[in-house]
């Protein structure tokens, strides 16, 4: 199918290209760049014509203010306009606008192009608040679930515990309670370390263990106490030899704390339940004064008990200052890289109280103080936009900008969406690319630019059935490919560069099938993984670049990620697709417009042919394709 | 023109016709209501076709919750579905998910129906804080300036101060500095009580007074104190005189604080100037300990010293408690109704402190403790949606919803914003009827029901130029007709109803032009005025009720009001037009499809007829039209 070539419109992202400080302190003046191109196209498809007034409309205090941009060169035919623009608040929202001669006004914000006024919260945002880790956004994510992973020789000979249903490797899962939380392989920490070659075949810098805290279930987001990690996975001693070994290597390691909720076993649930003068009845919220007192949990699930952050004490054993948990594994002897914190959406939050900003905050504060070259994710599986906006979440674990939208392009149409990815009623619309993108950037638009650049771009996870049980054929190189070249951090939930498949978050945990790597099916899976890694590892445009949307059809859809050192073309196709955009768009690349000859094919087997009006891009059925370009030729600060 | 026939769609808002309770407590169960018609339409102009699932998608905690449907009676080929849904924090949003039998998801929020996933943030709204007065949205507000609206008798014996430039009321304004805030008309308060029967021939029920206190400028948003109401005006006995002649008639009276700065005259930062030790001192924010200390202030402007509320002593003496500013003038003898609070939306923020949530909260739960039966309106001329959840603030004084849009679709093309109203460069741009209602239900969709529902619909205020300045011939009684007409309260910005005009907020301040209501140029306007305001105030539907848009052209656009007692059918156009809809869509309504018998003309000159399959309206030109409907048809609760 042939979609209509997408217009040339302005453009500006968060990126380096056109933000010139994307850590600026408050008060700092920032420069922001507008790229327009000649014969750009208004959101109604007219022409904007000549322009007559180019500035920025920020809200500091919620007040507007103008700050007018000029034109500071035109480059290849296109204009980039200046404006500066000093931060006033925290989070400082600024949106474009465009007059043109004719007085038409031109609205541009994180959604695009509008005729008409918009939404605050749509705006661009620069952000004063404390910066992730430079190498957040450049980081690729690797999720391990330590039970079904893999086990060392010293797991032998490690009794199971007594709420556990011993299975060998090569067991069948069984998803029936109790079996479904209760079947434990045994895989522990010293099994992870024995792989990390496997991570850096593939290119991984980041390991993200789900929690390693004793806990009564395979999962252990039941935690029975966060004093230190589970013997079963070796102990303390294993999470330090772990690490030790994985930074050895350059790859960075974060664990995973409920921040929600503890395990009805934790010591303090223990000692609050046992006596309703103990300090820790504070930390949850019980219905009464006695030992059988009723309380809340999550989701009503009794044995997830409910923690209350307005309790001083649990915010000091657990999050606050140098001896809080979330402290002490970012320390020596741990030494671990961050957090993912799980549930973040809930924590904090029951009727009318709500002190999700103070935990996170807290939490954040916390890690800049014992160690600030850490990263901070917090689960929230939807709409985490308001959330997330830079005051502590660096980036999300979410499934509303990518994973959902992805699931709905790429999969079969009518698959069921199994728990935990958060389909409304478990079932998967299908979208076309144009609702797919659409859809992403709904969800993206409200992040500000470095808090997309780190939230996870995730296929799957431990708690969603797997992409590649009811993809399309031939599309998982397409959805790992726009992980690792949209912005955010790719994310290998392990056991996916295997070919696994699980129809929910549970048969997704299947024990890692080692020694079959060279089978004839997951060999060139493996490679697959191998090959789109390395496309993100060896080009950092993709990490941190801008990225224009050049055209859009039912069935493929093309971007260009952009920086000064390179560009990146990206055409994911899910079936036999051709796509049409102007030439023009590509003019800022310098001499990309003359033909494919200054592309160099980086992936897939797409193609790519340029005229002087238009450039063609071609698939023969469902592929993943990208080019390298040039740079883009910039004005000079 | 003829537009498109509007497709027929499902259908839900905030009024009684679909939510049970719109003051619901804390945990306490709504049940709410969605109407679907036979052959309802996608967002994507498809059919529904079979529905075989329909509920609701709340997000308590942040965490998705779904409750089911069910249809509870078709009535009129119109399926009622009924889902039951727990109010669990003070803000609840949901939104519908509609389910056909194809297995394709249409979600319906308040913007619309959409065939992917939407955002939170519009969704509809339960709120479980105080909800307003009953008065709040079925008040039509008149607004008064008091320097400029009456004189009596008594303001001749006053000497003027020494900051003003004394004016008789028929000379011309002067608009340049200084006599621009410094021309004194001496108007008084008891001016405006010899004009209460003036404000009952209109039907109006609530006068909002700008400020009373005693400052250094004929606005006297520059207050110097407010122990007391400004002599030049009669002084506090001449406000309380104003209150009870007007409470005799039944009109409630509101007054107007200044909750971001006060002057510089002010006794409190004449004190804290004075004196770095004063108590005052922490009232503002000064940028040094001498008596010639910068200091911050509203937009720089140096008579206006910004408020620091971090201030307990600020609190306690302005807006907390039975003894502050805010709870005097609400209790005896003054008996105020309520506050219109100026600058609402920069209260309390600078930089990276944000008390706005606190401060806005304090007043609320001030006036409900001193005087429960009050309306608490906040200043916020854009974007106003974020503090509008309902926590404090009951409606906005804002232009994005209604004025702007209103301005945009009905004023000249080309037309000069002036200040004050917020127009981006001061330049109004040109919306069709399909901008207009889309910019409308743009930024009305983020507020709960009942904050659309006591949100000021102005045409214009004493901070805007006027409408009728630029308005397209004959689009005056369109402007007012959807102010009356749309959920919010309709405003009269004093002398509007006399055919005045002035192009910017200073120069429409005119004195009130008294004796001329009979002069060929003014008597039809203000019959007009009298005529749109006795239509908003004799049919309670156009206060209450639900509100569903019929079909929108270029220049014109039509809706219906609806309760169960009876509908009022609004089409208003900006010159000649026709539009044409599903007869369907008024079905539910009885038998008004069988053409127009049914509906009485209330108001205008545009037609109605009905055949069975459309409904056409048209007009020979600039026109606002109504016409009263039967009630709607529900299933019993």
């Amino acid at each position: 199918m042939t979609a209509k070539p997408s217009p040339l419109v302005p453009h500006h992202d968060g990126s380096p290209l056109h933000v010139s400080n994307a850590a600026p302190a408050l008060g700092e003046t920032v420069s922001v760049r507008l790229r327009v191109p000649a014969d750009a196209t208004a959101a109604d498809g007219s022409s904007i014509g000549q322009l007559s007034w180019v500035g920025t409309r920020s809200n500091p205090n919620r007040e507007p203010r103008f700050d007018e941009a000029s034109v500071v060169a035109t480059i290849d035919g296109w204009q980039w306009w200046q404006a500066d623009v000093e931060v006033e608040n925290p989070v400082h929202g600024y949106r474009w606008l465009l007059v043109g001669a004719d007085g038409r006004q031109h609205w541009l914000n994180q959604l695009g192009l509008s005729g008409t006024e918009t939404r605050d919260r749509d705006d661009f945002r620069l952000v004063a608040h404390e910066p992730a880790p430079e190498w957040a956004a450049s980081s690729i994510l690797y999720q391990v679930f330590p039970d079904r992973f893999a086990r060392s020789a010293a797991a032998d000979a490690r009794p199971a515990p007594d709420w556990a249903f011993p299975a060998e490797w090569d067991d069948p899962q069984r998803l029936d309670p109790p079996y479904r939380s209760g079947q434990f392989y045994g895989g522990d920490l010293d099994g992870v370390r024995e792989k990390l070659d496997h991570l850096e075949s593939l290119d991984i810098d980041l390991l993200y263990l789900t929690p390693v805290f004793p806990a009564r279930s395979n999962h252990r987001y039941d935690a029975s106490t966060f004093d230190h990690v589970d013997d079963l996975l070796g102990g303390d001693d294993a999470l330090v030899r772990l690490v030790e070994a994985a930074h050895a290597r350059g790859i960075r390691v974060i664990g995973d704390l409920t921040s929600n909720h503890s395990g009805d076993a934790h010591e303090w649930f223990r000692a609050a339940q046992a006596d309703p003068a103990a300090a820790e009845r504070s930390f949850y919220f019980f219905d009464g004064e006695g030992a059988d007192a009723g309380y809340e949990s999550w989701l009503g699930v009794p044995s997830l008990p409910k923690f209350d952050w307005s309790s001083s004490e649990l915010r000091r054993r657990f999050i606050e200052g140098p001896d809080s948990v979330v402290a002490k594994y970012l320390q020596a002897p741990f030494g671990l890289d961050g957090w993912r914190i799980d549930v973040a959406n809930m924590t904090g939050r029951l009727g009318a109280a709500d002190l999700n900003a103070e935990v996170r905050q807290t939490i954040r504060r916390t890690m800049l103080d014992v160690n600030p070259d850490t990263i901070l994710l917090g689960e929230s599986t939807n709409d985490a936009a308001s959330d997330f906006q830079g005051d502590a979440w660096h980036g999300a674990m979410t499934y509303t900008p990518f994973t959902r939208p992805l699931w709905s392009w790429l999969l079969e149409p009518g698959s069921l969406g199994g728990g935990g990815i958060g389909f409304a009623l478990g079932r998967v619309p299908t979208f076309t690319g144009g609702e797919f993108v659409a859809t992403h950037l709904r969800f993206a638009a409200e992040f500000p630019w470095r808090t997309r650049a780190a939230t996870m771009n995730a296929l799957d996870t431990h708690d969603t059935p797997r992409f590649a049980t009811n993809a399309r054929p031939g599309t998982v190189p397409v959805a790992l490919g726009l992980a690792a070249t949209l912005p955010g951090i790719p994310v290998v939930w392990a056991g996916d560069e295997f070919g696994l498949t699980g129809e929910d978050g549970e048969a997704s945990r299947t024990p890692m099938p080692w020694g079959t790597e060279t089978s004839p099916e997951v060999a060139p899976v493996l490679e697959t993984y191998r090959a789109l890694l390395r496309l993100r590892r060896e080009h950092p445009v993709l990490a941190t670049g801008g990225i224009r949307w050049l055209a859009v059809g039912d069935d493929a859809v093309a971007f260009i990620r952009e920086s000064t050192e390179a560009s990146v073309l990206v055409f994911a196709a899910r079936a036999a697709a051709r796509l049409e955009f102007d030439a023009g768009a590509l003019v800022g690349l310098g001499s990309a417009a003359d033909g494919a000859d200054v592309a160099t094919a980086l992936y897939g087997d797409g193609r790519l042919a340029a005229s002087e009006a238009l450039v063609h891009l071609e698939a023969d059925g469902p592929s993943f394709t990208a080019w390298l370009l040039p740079g883009v030729s910039t004005p000079g600060r």
